[in-house]
């Protein structure tokens, strides 16, 4: 169950070089290329003419050459031109909305006349001096929702990242949870607590003490589909916290782009922004290690528990405080997904309309 | 199709230390921890509050702590404590009865009230001065039952082991097969042959010349559910045989507990018990390296074999004289297999009692 | 769908020595051995004892011996003799008809009365001075139709195989396709073209000029179950391409034996035979790794295509001129598994006859 119509990453737009790149997005096999002036196009990964998966191709003039026996496809999914035929006759492949923007490309899977570029979330510290920016990638074979429920509820921190960023104060101190209408947020702040190991090392790199005690904030804000920002810091103690001038904090932006794959697999786009020191590119490497360190611990758990669920489909789980930011976001997709549901239905051919 | 209501050996004692063990018994996921005093317990592998696996977890004050979000689950399935909650009301897992005994890890995948520890077979050689032993452990991919047939009809040794413990002489001396209750015996006595390579290198262990005729014997012993015990050895011949004196003979008991994991996949836990040269490490090492090496041989033979099996499931296998300790070890299993779905219809809810 | 009463190559003869070779054809798993007086055999490889697969075995005077308890089967499936066993009641297991016949194993998955050795292809370079003969092997996910596609359409090589033997005119030249009976020949020639770097190379094999205009031809021969010949080679422009005397040519025979394994799964041995320079050892040998090459080319293609027709069993394909090749090859095929269909019918017990 995914929603269909709406945006999701599908690749950064440094993976999208010359050659055509094949991803499944939503059980849908697409193929991303750069076409004409390097602007994006995708198409299903499927050559009308025998199968043929079109992403083992290449572009040619913008065009996307079946590597198989030549056929040219078109950024709308019609065959353009193939060696020694006549194409109008030639059954179009569908093509999918595709937008690169903020260093990603971004695919709607669902109905093309329905997309609204308007509509991807806009990403402050892309392109922007005062920010820096650093991510990776995992597949994970998982419902995007265990990810998101991970994401929405940090009391894991202190269990699955206990060398790095977890510690015993993120279970003590509640988290508030607020739903405004498709935005959910939940947030934890705690008072005068030492640093964890990471926001040591960022303190260290913001040129601040790390033995003094901070204040420490944690903002994670779902948006559907499964986008997850996290605001994350610590301030010297008593500053302020969250609040605190420049001078006395740390703080960044973790992303988290959830793309599914299939109803138990994703692709994960993870990242973090940060507003302090951005010029410092061996910061950004540490942080970029230090985060994929941290998110790789998180890979077995995930599968084993999505491993879990599928053997007992109807064990009920817990939902508890700590988790009412999952639970909340999947209220919200859950209500999306029956709108979208329900549009399907009113234009379906034949329905009075 | 196996017996819940028995012991199976679910590890070694020494492969449960600090951390938990996750293994499938029977179909069911558990993990293992050690819990107060040392104390052997077992529960559910999935955690009440999302359904992670407690195995990814760690124990802490003999307590089992999930590794997602720190829910402390008690050795009876029952949630202990969780920060910040309160967990009254939190659904049980299932329990299973486990027991430390003889060097083994016993778990009873049934219902709990049913356990006896006192059913849990004896092993003689256990923390017995008159005693060694070495074991191993294998995953491979077949019924239980093979396993069974493999051990109770030694003719296989003659081909699939047929440079280490493999002669001629087994296939042509006949084998006698005596049930008595669930116990199922299969005796083989070869008289003045030559021993094979495996023996030569224990009469030598023993300081018995390896080069004269030797007296050659095997009983296999089944009991439920899937225990084997092979009583081997030679002895020079013309002293008796079997009942030969210690100084003529050398002697062991073939040990092998077979765990289904799934319906078609084990664990297999073998090894050796001997009465002769017991302070000898060495010996006990190469001993164990080639059971190491003659068990490995059977691995390809049995998983083709289950593959052959779950191809043909029509085909009706032959019972003959050889395979008569497999074919009666069968009718004791469905016999009890029998008895136990009876027993289960009884206490279903809803019957008359 | 494969045809069954007809012959495959099960493996090539030199494959086949002292050791049984367990493969599966047409969905049937055979065991494959050398009887007495080296002539082959083929039997089920199942064990009529307890379903062991007998390709786990060995050969002892020309009988194939269980490899778990010693049966001895004999090579019209039938028991032969068994330690301490009386074998007449014994189950037979299937037996298959199987030839030796020009360096291959040849084998009728269908019935062994139906089979006609007659009806093997002759192979003419086989054993012959005036010919070498190179190849190899490779195990494809995919069905045999889509290889047999591939062959008859060689467009594929301007795209597949572009730095080879691929060439923009061979999509500019259009192909004729003749069946004749179960015969489907398609058939490319080029003039006056530059030839591409594999030609250059066997010109150069030849002694032949590689810098100067070429005649190329290409003539695919389908013939039932699943073999292609395909003659291919080039001429010195204006001396007749094709029918050019030999010394102003160089051609050869790609050969392709095409085994289903599974529905979805091939065993397929490639060569290439050359009526030119035939004891040169090192140009057979550097010919073949340029054919290995070449074919490795198509793997990937084929088995993401299956993967996409799999998961879009409901798209028809496109029947292009190109593809009239593959198109007619499929209809000669269906019209013979219909026939085979029909007779099975006809030769049920019970049928009228």
């Amino acid at each position: 169950m995914f929603l269909k119509n709406t945006w999701y990453v599908a690749c950064t737009a440094a993976e999208l070089q010359e050659k055509p790149l094949g991803r499944q997005i939503c059980g849908e096999r697409i193929v991303f290329y750069r076409a004409l002036d390097n602007k994006v196009a995708a198409v299903e990964d499927f050559c009308p003419h025998r199968g043929a998966p079109l992403s083992l191709g290449y572009v040619c003039e913008g065009k996307l050459v079946c590597g198989y026996h030549g056929l040219e496809m078109g950024c709308d999914g019609k065959t353009i031109a193939m060696p020694g035929q006549r194409v109008r006759g030639f059954p179009a492949i569908r093509s999918f909305a595709v937008v690169e923007r903020f260093g990603f490309i971004w695919v709607w899977p669902g109905g093309v006349n329905l997309s609204d570029p308007g509509k991807i979330p806009h990403l402050d510290w892309y392109d922007n001096p005062e920010w820096a920016y650093g991510g990776g990638f995992f597949y994970i074979n998982c419902d995007y929702r265990l990810m998101v429920d991970n994401l929405m509820d940090l009391t894991h921190e202190t269990y699955v990242h206990s060398s790095s960023i977890g510690q015993k104060e993120i279970d003590e101190v509640p988290c508030q949870t607020v739903v405004e209408g498709d935005l959910v947020t939940t947030s934890r702040h705690m008072t005068n607590i030492m640093a964890p190991p990471f926001w040591k090392m960022a303190l260290r790199g913001n040129k601040l003490a790390d033995d003094i005690p901070v204040d420490r904030w944690q903002i994670c804000r779902f948006t559907p589909p499964s986008n997850v920002m996290i605001e994350v810091g610590v301030a010297h103690a008593g500053n302020g916290g969250y609040d605190a001038a420049p001078e006395h904090k740390v703080g960044s932006v973790v992303v988290d782009f959830i793309t599914p794959e299939t109803e138990t697999s994703i692709l994960y786009f993870w990242g973090m922004a940060r507003k302090f020191n951005p010029t410092d590119a061996a910061l950004t490497d540490s942080i970029r290690e230090g985060q994929r360190k941290i998110f790789s611990e998180d890979l077995q758990m995930l599968e084993l528990q999505q491993r879990n669920l599928l053997a007992h489909p109807d064990r009920a789980l817990l939902k508890l405080n700590i988790d009412a930011g999952g639970v909340q976001s999947r209220k919200v997709l859950d209500r999306l997904l029956e709108e979208e549901r329900a549009a399907a239905i009113a234009l379906a051919p034949g329905n009075p309309s």
